[in-house]
């Protein structure tokens, strides 16, 4: 699996810019204001991508885990705090997390070695 | 409805107090696991309580909102902040969230006040 | 809220009134179909209503699982056989199902007394 | 339910307000893309507002439904039309949204009252 | 990628026949009645084609998804057209559908590819 | 496909001893929880798994769908209890779940072999 990341980030790429040159601008618009949620505001940045992470993990999307997984490691916080996101997330969502939650551990490691190169 | 967060409150109690009476002792622990997970520990407290109000902004769940946001604003949170978090539950949860958004605004008030008295 | 169940039913009742003489046919097909699915059958009418129960919670429809537990209890289930069931239900679907049991443990008794009458 | 039409827009229309004045920015951006989805443009207003109707029973929001069959109506859609939108959010989305389904019948005749007045 | 709508439509094929011949006659008429649901009626099979897929995206089942849109696309349905149905699902559901909608804009070519060999 | 549960077997198992290692606690307590939720009880554990994987099924989660469906397996349930079940799946959770329902027939017959080895 040590490639997985690699694939999600390249996949993620191309198809973001095959749809913003679609044309549909609204599209495009809604894009933009997602990205802006997630930036330093009178919460932290810190904050904002775990409160993504754990959105994500409750509504379980394998890939929106990832991606909040790899900008919450990319800011610093350490795998006791996201532990203990992880154990919020799974209280709140149940057990039904718990394949995700699989995942998410496998990508950790995978998404540290990727930054670290 | 300047009422509202009392009742939820007492049906909360009283509810409370009957499903623990009940017996069934496995319920019992996971209410325990719950409590338990938003306690201060390598995250703060307050992060955690945010956690929670967004995973049940984007679950779509009144009363855990209605919950959520009283522990946040007893932990000393301000609207600002609040605001912000709505804001990231709003793009991972998109309109269907917007109803409860509503709700979320309707009980701020309310719960300042009643933490006042 | 004691009459609670008593409105649930005659709402219940009115509208699948309203929604068969509507005169759309594969609606009418899809709510005799749906009646089928909860018959005796290679599994016990018990178990199936248990399912519908527990389907019922995991996706937090509080009429549903109202209507589950009334099809459950008439059919002679135990409270702590229920217990169990709710327990599956808050194991599988998290946190987010708790004020879904509250409601359940409050019209489990208006029910019984409903049916006893 | 005679007047429950009327108070849902009240609440809407107050609570919009607030939500406009809370100044977040971000969240008042995200309300005029929304408004936006539904306007003409190479699928018509009506096809548009019968997406937003069927996506909102798939995801079992009342309000939500609610506000889609007003401007359904609105623009003029019939009945028959809107119970083969009905029908095809009943398979797609299941039995959970029977529910939503009966409110939605108790909603129609209330609001072409309504609109009619 | 470019066997992925192959393969689906392969597995798809093999597992309803399966599926069929498992002998439950109830299965068997709930996909009966589901292939119904999307015939020319008082809407057009085209609309029903984007209720269907604007309810996959919203729930978020990438094989729903890429159905719909190979019975969009065959019905005649535009790129334009698509994306404005895949906007008012992105509104509604959030950025939780982002990765579907990845997923539907690389199947976009690849059934159109197979619908004009 | 006729390793793919073995697979699944072996990334479940390597997982959950990462998960367990981890030194989280509270999620620790959460999977012992978990587990303990199927137990004989005053219902049956064919019964519990049963409602394990109707749940599964309407929350649309293939993992768990195997992982249940293999203990429903391992305790004896004939195939025509297993489609008696889909089936009130099916009715409650809508169209969505057929693409978990394929799978979930594909897994049947590796499943039994797996076991029958």
């Amino acid at each position: 699996m040590s490639e997985e990341f690699g694939r999600f980030q390249d996949f993620r790429e191309k198809m973001d810019k095959k749809i913003l040159e679609s044309g549909n601008k609204e599209i495009r618009r809604f894009l933009a204001l997602d990205k802006n949620a997630y930036k330093e505001g009178t919460l932290s940045a810190e904050t904002k991508e775990l409160l993504g992470l754990v959105a994500s993990l409750v509504l379980r999307c394998n890939d929106c885990v990832t991606y909040h997984l790899f900008r919450c490691i990319s800011l610093g916080l350490k795998n006791e705090q996201l532990y203990e996101a992880f154990n919020v997330a799974l209280l709140v969502g149940g057990s039904i997390v718990i394949p995700h939650l699989r995942k998410a551990f496998a990508m950790l490691d995978e998404i540290r070695e990727s930054i670290n190169q």
